[in-house]
C-alpha cells in the first residue's frame, strides 16, 4: 500500500488518497484508489449496520440495477433476465460492484434478481446451473467487493412466477426460503424484498425474511396509483411495516421523481397509521412521464429502445436532492443506472455525508473539470448554472417526446401470464401479435 | 477447457461453443464463452494481419471509444480526457477490452488517446505519470485481451496540443515519435492515426507511423464539409493515401450516418484520383443531425447531457448495413459506443462474417430473446418489424429535438486555444462567460 | 331562389341543395348554398328554442371564439380584448358570424365578451365608444346572420374587473344588468354567462340573467382541478344549477379533451345531487396538456405563439365524438376555433343531426376531396385511416413539445390584479419583469 | 368622411387617422380606418406603378394565399383548389382582400389560382361556371378593394394540367391567353406568373404575359435544389429574366427562410449573368425544414394537418428582415398566410416604409398591447425580448418535430399525373394505396 500526495482536506478532516492492490501478487500494476481519513482516530473502526446508520440519520447510498447494466456489457439476456453471470463471468459482475462502490454505494446488493428456481427454468431458459450455485456465487462477489470499502452486503429476493401462476402461500414462501438459506449461510448483512407488483406477495416475502432476525427492507415496483390490485402506496407501506419490514419504499418501474412522489405517499400512510419506518427509493434511470400503473414495461420502448430516456447526471443530482428533502435516507437506483449516476447522487449529497466518493477524483463537481478542455467554449461550460438550465435535445427529430403505453389489462392468473418451462411456440407468438394489433387499434 | 453442447450449425460450418478460463488456477468458475469451428481444419491457424483481412474483403469490426465509456464507469476525467487508467486501474480497462472482444471486435486499440506528453501535462492536469508508463500499460492490456480471441492490437496516436499551438512540423512529429517508440517495442500489429481536425497534422502523423513499416490507418474527425481548413473529404483522403496510409476514413465528431456519408465522399475522391485504399469508419454513438463543421463538441449537450442522443442497437444495425453497402470494411465506433453497440454491428453482419459474436449468447437477434419474457405484450415485441419501425420517445416533453451548435469561430493559433500547463484561472473563466453570452446573442 | 340538382338523399330524408342570394338586387351572382329537406313536411316551420332542442336530445352546435379569430384578421387588440369592432368594422364581424353559420353553428353568440363598461375603460383603453353602443351593434349583427339560417341569438356576459377588484355583489350585478338591458331590448333568444374563474361571480351573473325569464346557460373557464378557489367542478355545477342555470359547462382556458373531462365531473356532481341540467362545452382549439389550474393564460406562448398548438380538423372530430359520448349536447368552441373547426364538429355529428353543414359543399368528409388532387400520393390521402393515424410534425426541431406554465400565485384582490383606468407605467413594467425573473428562477 | 383626433406623427410626416365608409348608403356604421399624411403636399397624387416603386427601392408588400385561407373559412375545396368563390361568395373574397389591404398589402392579386379552363374541369370537378366568369369576378373584387387604399391589382396565372399532360407549347400558351384576355379587358396593373414547378412552362407563361406590355413578375415554387428537372435557382432566374420578366422569385412550397435562401441564389445567378431584375418572395406560412425538392406537397401533413407548422408573427418579422437584408423588395406570402402574418411583415418594415399599416391600430408592436392585460404575468410579456427568445411548445408530446416526405418520384408525363375529367375511381384509389404502402416500406 502506498499513499499518493497531496492529501485533500474536506469537511474538517484531512483525507488521504490511498491506492491498494487487491491482487498484488499477480498484477502489481492493478491499483484502486479511494480517500480515507488521514488520522487514525477519524477512521471508522468497524462497519455500522444498516439500521444503525439510518437510525442516526445517515444517508445510505444504494447501488444501481445489475441486469440492465450487464445486459449492455454482454452478460445478461434480456427476456429471461436471469443472473447466471455470477457463475459464468464473475470478473464482469465483480467489476460492476467495484464501480458502484467507487461511485459511493454503501450497499452491495447480491446479484440475485430473478434467481429463484422457478424463474431460472422458465420458458425454455435452459441454464444447467442450479439456483443455489448462482445465489452462492453472487454472495461471494458482493462480500469480496464490500470488503474493499465502507459497504454492506444485502441479500435480495424478488417477485416469483409462482405467485403469478396462483401457487399457494406456502409454495411461494418455500421459493423465497431456498434463496434465503444461501444468504444466511453466507451471512449477508441485511435482506431486501424488492420488485413486487402485488403487496400481498411482498408481505409473504417479508414474513420469510423476517424469520431470520436480520434487518429487512421491502420495496414495491409501484407508482402513485398503487399496486396492480389498486392498493394505495400508503396502505402498501403500512402492510409492509406491519409484516415486519424496518425499511420500506419502491424500486424500478418509474422515473426518479415519480418514485420519490410514491415514497412520500408511503411515508404519509405510515405516519397516519402511527407507525415508524425508514424509507428507501431505487428508481429507474429513465424518464417515464408517460407511464400508466404498470410502469415502463408497458412503454413501447421497453427494453431495447429506452436510450433517449436515460437521465443525465444533472437529473440525478435533482433526484437525490428531492429524495433527501422528502425524508428518504436510503437512496439508490435500479434499471438504467450506470456508476456515474450513483456518483452524481453521492456528489449531490457530499455535504450531508461529509465526503465525496472515490470516483469523484475523475469528475469535477458540476462539470468543473471542463476548465481543462482544449476548446474555450467548452471551458465556459464548467459551472453549475450551465448544466442546470440546459434542456438537452434528443437529436431525433422524427421521434415524439412521449409514447402511449401498451398494457393489455391482463393480470395475475391470466393464461398468458402463467409460467411454463417450454419455450414460446410460433403459434403463441402469432396469438400475441393478434392481441398487439387489437390493443393498438383500441388505443 | 470444456465444450458445452449443443453445437450450432452456421454458414456451412459446424460451430462449437467453448468456455475457457483465463485465470483458471485462481477462479475455476470464471468462464468465457465463444464459438469456434467444430472441425480442426475450419480453425484459422494463426491470426491474419489487418491488410490480409481487408485485401480478401473480410469485415473487420473495430472497438468502441474508451474515454467516454470509462468516464461513465469512473476512471477517466471529462475535460482532460487522458488515459492514465491503464496504469491506475488496469482491471477496468482490461474488462472493457474484454467486453468489446466478446461483442465481436477484431481490433483492440491501445487506450492511448491524448496520451502524448504535451497533452498529459496540459492546463493543470497534474498526473505524475509519464507518457511512457501510460503507453506501455495500454499496450500490455490490449495484447493480453487480444490473445483471448481473434483480435489484433492497434497502436493509436491522435492530434496534439502542439499542432494547435503552432509548433513546428519537426516538434509535432517528435511528439508522435515518442508514443510510437513504445508501440514498436511492444510490437503492436498495426498503427492508427485518429481524431485529427486538420489533414495537415494527420499527414505528419502518417509520415511518422509509416516509417515503421507497420500497416497504417488514418481517420479524421471531420464531416461532409471537410476539415477545419475546409479541405474536402475527398481531398483529405487523397492526401492521406499519398502520405502512406493504407486505410483511411473518419472517426468521432458525427453520428454514424453522417460518417458513412463522409467516408463515401472520401472513397469517391480516392477513386477519382486513381488511387487505392481500404476504408474505415468509427463514428459517435450519438445522433447529431444538428452539428456544424466542428461536430459534437459544439453541441450545447457536450459532454454531460448527450444521453437523449444515444443510438439504440437497432440504429446500430442500420449503420452497419449502410457502412457495408458503401464499401467500407473496417467498421467500428468511437465516443458513446458501449459493448452492446458493437455487438449490434456484429449481429447485422453475421451473415457476411459467417458467425455471431460470443456475446450473442446473451442476445436474441432482433430481440428474439423477449419470447421468454413473463409479460405477453413484451413477448409480442420479439421480432424485427417491431423494433425497426419504432420511433422511440425521449420522455422529455420540455426538451427540443435539435439544438443550435455553439462554436465561436476560433481556430488553430487563436490565443484561447494555445495549450499551457497552468490551470484555467477564474479571470479566464469570466472572459469565457462573456464570450459565451456574446455568441448566444448573435445566434 | 334557384335549386341546383342533383338532390342528395341522407338520413331517410331527400335533401335539396339551395342557393340563396342575400343581396340579390346588388349582386345577382352572389349565392350561398345549403341543404334543406326536399319535402315541405320535412321542413321545420319555426325555429325551436334552445331548451326545446336540448330537451328532445338534439345536438346544438355553438360557434367559435370571436376575439382570437378577429385579432388575426386585424379587428381586435390582444391585451384589452374588447369587442368594439361590431361598431367600427361590422362587415368583419358579420362575415365571421356567417362563416360559423355556414359551418353548422346553431347559435350566434353576440360579440359582447369583455363589453362591460368597467372593462372597456380599463388600463388606458381609450375607446370613445359606450358599452351600450357596442352591445347594441353586436345584437344587431348576430340577429341579422341568425335570420339567414337555423340559428338562435345568445346574449353573453363574462367575468368583470369589478369582481377581481373586490367590488360588492350589488356593484358587480349592476354591471351585468347594464349589458342585459340591451339584450332584452334587442330580444335575444337566450342568455349565456361565460368565462368565469370564480363560481361565486358566475352565480351572481346567473341570478341577474335568470330574472329576465329567458333560458340561461353558464360556463366557467375551469379545468378538472376546479375554480380559482378550489371549488370542484361537481360543486361548481351544482351551485350554478341551484342559482337557476338550465345549461351548465365550461368554456375556454383548456383543450377540448380536458374540457370534456371537466364537464363529465360536473355532470356527475349534478347527478349525485339529484338535480337535472343540460351540459355544454366550448373549449380552446389549442392543445394544452401542460396547463395548471389557471389554464392557457399561464402558458408562456399565450397569446402570441400558440400556433403550434392549434388543433387539426381531425382532432376536432375526435373531440366532438368524445363530447357526444359524454352526454354533452351543446358543443361549440372558444379561442382558436376557426370556421373549419366548427365544420369538423358538424361533420362528425352529421349522422346524429341528420345533415351536413352548408360549408361541407367545400369539404369532402374525412378528406375525400383529395381524390381530385393532381398528385397521386396526395390522392392516396383521401381517406379516414390516413388522417386518423397521422401524428403531425411541428416543423420546429429546436422547440419542446410542452412548456412549464408561469402563474405567480396571485389571486382576486391582489394589488397587481386591481383594475384602473390609467395605462401601465414603465415603472410597473419594471416591477413585473422583476417578478417574472423570480418566478422563472423558482420554477 | 370624418377625421378622428389625435393625429400621430411618424417619420417626419404628421399623419391623419381617417375613417371612410365604402358602402355608406347602406351601412352608415361601417367604417374602415387608416392613416394618411396630414398635409396635402405629403399625399401621393396618383398610385405609383409596380416598377416605379421597385425602381426607387420602395418596399412592396404582397398579400397572402387565398386558397388556404378561404378553405378554412369554408369557401374553397381542398383537392381541386379552384377559385369559384369569387362568383359564388364574393363577400368572403372581398373581406379577405380588405383584411390584407388593412394589414399593409400593396398588391391585390386576383383570386385566379388554378382558374384555367383545363384545371376547372379536372377529375370530376363539376362547377358549371366558366373560366371567364371566375376570372372576371376575381378582377372586379380585387379592383374594388384596391381602390380603398394604396394597392395595385395583379392578374395571376399558374401552372396548368395541360403542361403536366405533355400538351404542346401552343396549347399551353393558349390556356394562359384565355385568362390574360380577361385581365387586359379588366385593365389590371401588372401580371404575375406564379407557382410553376418547371421553369420551361414559366417561360412560356412569361412570353404570353409579356406580349401585353404590362409589367411581368414570375415566381417558381422551387427550393434551393431547383426545379423538378434540376435546373438550379440561378439558371431558372436567368431564363425568366431573358424571357422578359422584370421581377423574379419564388412562391409557395417552402418556408420563408428556405424561400429567401432560394431567391438569394436566383439573385446571384442573375448578377453573375450580368442581367438586372427585381426580386420577390411569397413563401408558405409553415415551417418545412423536412421538405425535399418537391416541397410541402410531399409532407404527410399536407394539406389537412399542417397546423403545428404555422409560423408565429415573430417568425414573420424575422422573415421580413431576412428578405429585406437579402435585397428582396417585393415581400409577401402564400399558403398559410393570414392577415396578421402580413401585418407582422409590415410592422417589421415600418421604419423602411415610413408608416404602420391600418391594422396596427389593433396591435401593439412587439406585443406592447399586452400592457393592458388583466393578469400581471401577461403584462410582463409586453416586450420584444420575451417573444424573440420564446421557443413555442407544440402541446403534442406524442408527435415528432419532423416528418419524412413521401414523394413517389413520378414526374411530368407519368400516367398518374395526366389530367382527366372523370372523377377518381375506387380502383384507382386502391392502386394508389398499394403505391403508398410500397413507398412507406422503402422509406
Amino acid at each position: 500500500m502506498t499513499s499518493v500526495p497531496p492529501s485533500p482536506s474536506f469537511n474538517n478532516i484531512n483525507w488521504h488518497l490511498v491506492q491498494f492492490c487487491p491482487d498484488s501478487a499477480l498484477e502489481p500494476a492493478v491499483a484502486k484508489c479511494f480517500v480515507v481519513p488521514l488520522k487514525r482516530e477519524d477512521m471508522p473502526p468497524v462497519k455500522k449496520g444498516i439500521l444503525e446508520r439510518l437510525n442516526t440519520g445517515e444517508v445510505v447510498i444504494g447501488d444501481g440495477g445489475f441486469v440492465f447494466a450487464l445486459e449492455k456489457r454482454g452478460y445478461v439476456k434480456a427476456g429471461p433476465w436471469t443472473p447466471e453471470a455470477s457463475v459464468t463471468h464473475p470478473e464482469a459482475v465483480r467489476q460492476l460492484h467495484r464501480e458502484f462502490l467507487r461511485s459511493g454505494s454503501n450497499v452491495m446488493q447480491t446479484f440475485t434478481f430473478y434467481a429463484s428456481d422457478d424463474k431460472l427454468e422458465n420458458r425454455g431458459n435452459d441454464l444447467r446451473l442450479s439456483g443455489q450455485q448462482i445465489n452462492e456465487a453472487a454472495c461471494d462477489l458482493a462480500r469480496e467487493v464490500a470488503n474493499e470499502g465502507d459497504a454492506l452486503v444485502a441479500g435480495g429476493v424478488s417477485q416469483t412466477p409462482s405467485y403469478l401462476s396462483c401457487k399457494s402461500e406456502a409454495e411461494v414462501k418455500a421459493t423465497f426460503k431456498k434463496q434465503l438459506d444461501v444468504f444466511i449461510r453466507k451471512n449477508v448483512d441485511f435482506l431486501i424484498a424488492e420488485y413486487f407488483e402485488h403487496v400481498e406477495e411482498a408481505e409473504w416475502a417479508v414474513h420469510v425474511l423476517k424469520s431470520t432476525g436480520k434487518p429487512v427492507a421491502a420495496t414495491l415496483c409501484i407508482g402513485p396509483e398503487g399496486d396492480l390490485n389498486s392498493v394505495s402506496p400508503g396502505d402498501c407501506a403500512v402492510r409492509l411495516v406491519k409484516a415486519g419490514a424496518q425499511i420500506v419504499g419502491v424500486n424500478c418501474h418509474f422515473d426518479p421523481m415519480t418514485c420519490v412522489k410514491t415514497v412520500k405517499l408511503m411515508k404519509e400512510g405510515v405516519e397516519r397509521a402511527g407507525l415508524k419506518a425508514h424509507f428507501m427509493v431505487q428508481p429507474l434511470a429513465y424518464h417515464t412521464p408517460d407511464c400508466n400503473r404498470q410502469g415502463f414495461i408497458d412503454l413501447p420502448e421497453f427494453p431495447f429502445a429506452l436510450e433517449p430516456r436515460i437521465l443525465t447526471r444533472w437529473d440525478m443530482q435533482q433526484y437525490a436532492r428531492a429524495a433527501y428533502n422528502a425524508g428518504i435516507r436510503y437512496i439508490g437506483g435500479c434499471c438504467g443506472f450506470e456508476p456515474y449516476h450513483i456518483r452524481a447522487v453521492a456528489e449531490e449529497l457530499a455535504t450531508e455525508r461529509g465526503f465525496l466518493p472515490a470516483a469523484s477524483e475523475k469528475h469535477g463537481t458540476w462539470g468543473s473539470g471542463l476548465d481543462m478542455h482544449t476548446k474555450p467554449w467548452v471551458r465556459a461550460r464548467s459551472r453549475r448554472e450551465y448544466w442546470e438550465q440546459l434542456q438537452p435535445a434528443s437529436g431525433r427529430p422524427t421521434c415524439p417526446s412521449m409514447s402511449r403505453p401498451e398494457g393489455w389489462g391482463v393480470t395475475k392468473g391470466h393464461a398468458d401470464l402463467i409460467q411454463h418451462r417450454e419455450a414460446t411456440s410460433e403459434q403463441e407468438i402469432q396469438h400475441l401479435l393478434e392481441m398487439q394489433k387489437k390493443a393498438k387499434a383500441s388505443a
